[in-house]
Order: C-alpha cells, then structure tokens, then sequence
C-alpha cells in the first residue's frame, strides 16, 4: 500500500534473499519500525510476540520462515525441527500451519541443496502473491454490498463496524475485513468506519486507525463497549470482520470480542460479514466451538496499556498490582449469526452448503 | 468497608459540618487520595470529572451539594442557581436530580437560614443513610440467588461476571452488583468473580478490582471482549450489573457494553440480574432506548488510557494522534434481555408488571 507516497508492505524478502523484513506492529502508531529477521528464532519470536499477526501475514511469515529454515539448518533434522517449531509458534490461525506445510511440501520435492533453496523461495513468493491477488479479489467482492448499502441510502455515508485489525497490515496488501472498504474507496463511495479499538492489544485503535488514517478514509474509535449502542441506534450499516480459522460447516474463530458484535448485528438486523482467503479455511472442522484451539496469551497483555507517553513509547499498569487476569485471545462466532462470507471467489452463505458451492473442490 | 484495617467510605461529612470529603476514584487503585468539597464549583467537577461516580454515589453527592450551596450562596436566586447546577452536572443517573430535588424541597419547607441548613444536613444525612440500608438489603436477596447456584453446583465455586463499577464506590457502603456478591461471601459461600475491565474509563479493572481484592475476594480481570467467550465455555454461571437508571417498564441504562454482555447472557442461557436500590428507578419513562438520554463524554477518555507507569500514575495515547475517537458513556439493555432486578425489597421480573408488584406506591 501506499504510505506517505511511498510503497509499504508488512513484510518482504530482502534482495540478499535470506533476510526477512517486517514492520513491526508493536510499535505502531507511533512509531514505524522496520526490523530484519535472519534466524528462525526470530521468525518465532516476531510470530509469538505479534510483531507480526494476523491469520494471512502469520501464514507468509510462516512460508518465509522455512526459507530461512533451510539457509540456517546445519542438517536435516534441525530443518524438520525448525519448520515444527516454526508452524506451532501459534494456534489458533490455521495459515501458519498450512503454508509451512506447503513450502515443506515444495523443498520436500526438490533434490540438491541449491534446488531446495530455490524451491522454498518459489513457494513462499507464490503464498505471498496468491494472498496479495486473493485480498485484491476479497475487496471486488466484498465492495459490491457496499455499494448496494450506498444505493439503498441514496448516496449518504455507509458506516461499516470492524473489529481487530484485518487490514493490509494483517495480510500483504489490501487485507482481508478492510478490502472492500478500500475498493469502495476507490469507487468514490462514501463511507465511514467505527473502529473498535480491541483490547486487550489495541489493534483497532492502533493499527486499523492508523491504515484508514493512512488511506485517508474517514474514522472513529470506539471502545468495544459501544458496538451495540451504536446498532441500537441505527449507526452501523454493516459489520465486516476477518477470522483466523473457519470452520467448512462456517464457525468463526476470530480476535477476542466477536462474537459479541454478532450478537448485537444480529438482535439490530444488520448484515455481519466474514471476509476471508480460502487459505483461512479449515477443511478438517466442522464444530467451532469444540474444535478450534483458543489461544491463552499472557495476562500482561490485558494489565498493561501501551501508548505515548509524555516522552515515549510507554507501558502502564491498570488494575491493582495483585489482581490477576485473564487473557483469552480469541472467540468462536457460530454460523447461525453469520450473514455471509466475502472470499476471493464471491460471496456466499454461512453454512457447508454455501462455502462448498463456491469451493467444491473440497467436497 | 474495611480497607486495610480502617473503615472507609467514598464520601463523608467532615466534622465542621460544610466539608464534603472524598475518595478521588480517578487515582485508584494505585493511589488512594481523599480530597475536600467545600464549594459548588467543587462539587460539580467532582461529579463531571468523575472523582465520584455511580449512580447512588452521584445522588448523595448531589444531596450534600445542596448543603454546600446553601452555605456559600450569597442570595435565594445564586442557591437555586447552584441546585439547579449540580442537578444537570451528569444527565445518564437519574439519582443526582432526584436527590438534589429531595434536599431543595426539605430546605423549602423550613423557614429561618438556620432551620434550612439543618433540614438540608439531616435529608442529605438521611439519604446517605438509606442508600447504605438499601445496598445492604439488596446484599442480602442477592445473595439468596447466589446460595443457590451454590448448592446447584454441590458447593463449587460460583462464577459471577460483572461490568463496571457497582460496588460500594459507586454507592456508599456494600454497592448494588457487589452487595450480593459481599454478602455471599460473608456468608462462607464459594464464588470468584469475572471483572470486566470496562472501558473507557477502566471502572472494573481500577475499582471492583481493587474493592474485591481489599475484601479478599477472588477475582480475575478480563477485557470487556472476553465475556462472550467465557459465558460459551461454561465459565459464567450469572451476570450481575449495576443501573444509572432504569424505567418503570424494566429498561436498564448501565455503563456502555452492558447491552453485549446481556445478549450474550441470553444466548447461552444464564441468568443476567440488575441489582439496584429504588432511587435508580425512573418512574417517568417507559421506553429506555428513545426516552433515556445517553451522555457523550470527550473523546480523549477513549484516546488516552491512564495506569502506572515506570515512576508515577501517567496517561498515554493509544490510537494515532489525528484519529477521531466517539465516547457514549451508556447503553441501554432492553427489560427482554434481563432476567430480573435485584431490589431492596426483594427480586423481581424485569417488567413493569414485575416492578410494581414489589412497589405499588407507584402504581
């Protein structure tokens, strides 16, 4: 995407071909930080500790590491460990799994040392491009109902709700939730988003913020208190999220708090979409709730707040010093309160029915 | 309540008669800092500023206020001015307007300057005094509902979530959500608590924390998010809230988000009780979503969150400095949602029906 007139992706391979380089997303909005990750320890380190996040970027991040795997394993058992610790470094996205075992597959294939290299760089590049076309996609489709929303309104602002970030930050470009706002953009459409801020990281407030801001897309944050008031009060056109994992039968695993925006979408009847890469599927699920592992992340993340501060970059205690929390990372929204999902393909139902006629492939 | 050995109370009357003391709650958990009333000024950005806050905590500031204005208003004209003042500081908490309406008729009835401030003493002094009754005994049914979730769980500890701050910081002594919950815990029966973390402003993870912690009561903060995923997971067996103010048809206008947890209560079958004294009712609306105005306080609540930092309590700034930020500081839960209201009379259905079955006054 276009930053300050200057292209910017979340990550990229540099021209030495073993360096990795990515934003790193802590430390937005305030600061825009580039760091470069040539062992596999740091691929894992940038995974855990979400200098990179979101179910797309994690995926090619993941697809990257095993290149950097294979520039870094003294022999091949310490390859085959590295790609294992590299594809559970976390949970709950089902892409990182899923493209390590692809770029795996690819090198698996391949026979000298040389080809291997130039196998795994091939593949990831492929995952990489593929996510970028898919989210391209992902926008076609997804900005035809804000269009439809526009019409119906007469032109007036269509105000979409977003929580977390699954914007191109999250994936390579365009993003998966983001996408077809951009797209809408650019068909001069108008529109404003209510950015839940989504703690207990703040992706929204500081990441999905800071790329409308970029984008110079009109904004507000909100707490992720105020979703439902603002339903209730006719204020919310359409809600649009990402998800990490998806079930074939359409349960919605997705950042901590979404579920109870499909709730509240659902009791105000308005549309809840779901926008998602085919590659966020879990073929193999069909029980969301009872299947899809949830992420329990470290209670400082919840305790600590990070911002400016009056000098810097700060973090700063909120509850009493002795009070525990608790962290889950992640909810599982069922099927029955999904509208429909936005993937490259088109639009469809949320149910097996309807994902399998637009992937029936996967029957 | 007893905190760290000494008995405390988030408002008093100093012994000269005219000082209104307080807990700053804008300072807890990490400092406790009392801070003098003796002007109208005073009290009125006390209530704005939120230094107190609460629904019942807001209507006995507003009774002492009255004293306050009565012993700096130069002429009848600047006292009624000043009555009318503190009455407007907050529109959400129907108890400020209702207390400051008490004390300003009992000072009407009296007739020498002297008689007027020791009727306005004595009605504040009452309903002071009431409030802490009526917490008590609202402690005392609530906990009746707890018991028996208690033996239906053969003794297990009982899961409560709850939202904001409806504890005795809110009120004077015991609170209305916690009271049950005190007295419960009193009463030896096994219970932990969900604090929501409650944003903007943190009431859960800054002061039902720090209240429950003081108490020696087991609890976990959890981001405003987590409730939905919790409540899925059977870890929730029922939600006690607090009300600012709630129709005479059972709409309940709580801390923003209150609505989310409601739905989600529902979805998953578990009980969501509203526990208030009868000052919270308003016995003039019907219809909570259209009829119960909703304060939108500054942007900057939502924008800067406030905590410990590596020195001293510090703010910092969360989404990116030109990102706009919205702040409704209320919801309002539909009686439908609610399972029933936790009074001092007892428990009722959240319908009008249900209301005046336990106040027939009011028919």
């Amino acid at each position: 995407m276009i930053v300050d007139g200057k292209q910017l992706r979340p990550i990229w391979l540099d021209a030495d071909g073993r360096t990795v380089k990515v934003i790193d997303q802590r430390r937005l909005p305030h600061e825009l930080v580039i760091l470069d990750l040539t062992t596999v320890d740091q691929v894992i380190e940038a995974i855990v500790e979400m200098v990179v996040r979101g179910a797309p970027l994690i995926g090619v991040t993941g697809a990257y590491g095993v290149l950097i795997a294979l520039h870094t394993a003294a022999n091949e058992a310490t390859y085959v460990k590295y790609c294992q610790r590299i594809a559970a470094a976390r949970p709950t996205a089902v892409n990182l799994a899923w493209a390590v075992a692809r770029v795996s597959a690819a090198v698996q294939s391949a026979v000298s040392p040389l080809e291997r290299m130039a196998a795994a760089w091939r593949e990831a590049a492929t995952i990489d491009a593929e996510e970028v076309a898919r989210c391209r996609r992902i926008g076609e489709h997804g900005a035809r109902l804000i269009a439809a929303v526009s019409r119906a309104k007469n032109g007036a602002p269509v105000n979409i709700l977003t929580h977390c970030n699954a914007g191109w930050l999250a994936c390579v470009e365009w993003g998966t939730a983001t996408a077809p706002i951009y797209v809408a953009h650019e068909q001069g459409i108008d529109l404003h988003v209510w950015v839940d801020e989504t703690r207990p990281l703040n992706q929204g407030a500081r990441l999905t913020a800071w790329e409308l801001g970029k984008a110079g897309i009109r904004h507000t944050v909100v707490t992720d208190n105020a979703g439902g008031h603002l339903m209730q009060h006719g204020r919310v056109d359409l809600v649009i999220v990402g998800t990490d994992r998806t079930t074939r039968t359409g349960d919605v695993a997705n950042k901590i708090g979404t579920y109870l925006k499909a709730l509240a979408a659902r009791d105000n009847h308005i549309p809840f979409y779901v926008a998602l890469p085919s590659s966020t599927f879990d073929w193999e699920r069909r029980d969301g709730l009872r299947e899809i592992p949830i992420e329990e992340r470290s209670a400082d993340e919840v305790r600590f707040v990070q911002g400016l501060g009056p000098n810097q970059t700060e973090r700063v205690l909120v509850p009493p010093a002795g009070s525990p929390a608790a962290n889950p990372a992640f909810d599982v929204t069922p099927a029955r309160l999904v509208t429909g999902f936005i993937t490259e393909r088109g639009v469809c139902a949320a149910s097996e029915e309807g994902i399998l006629r637009l992937f029936p492939e996967k029957k």
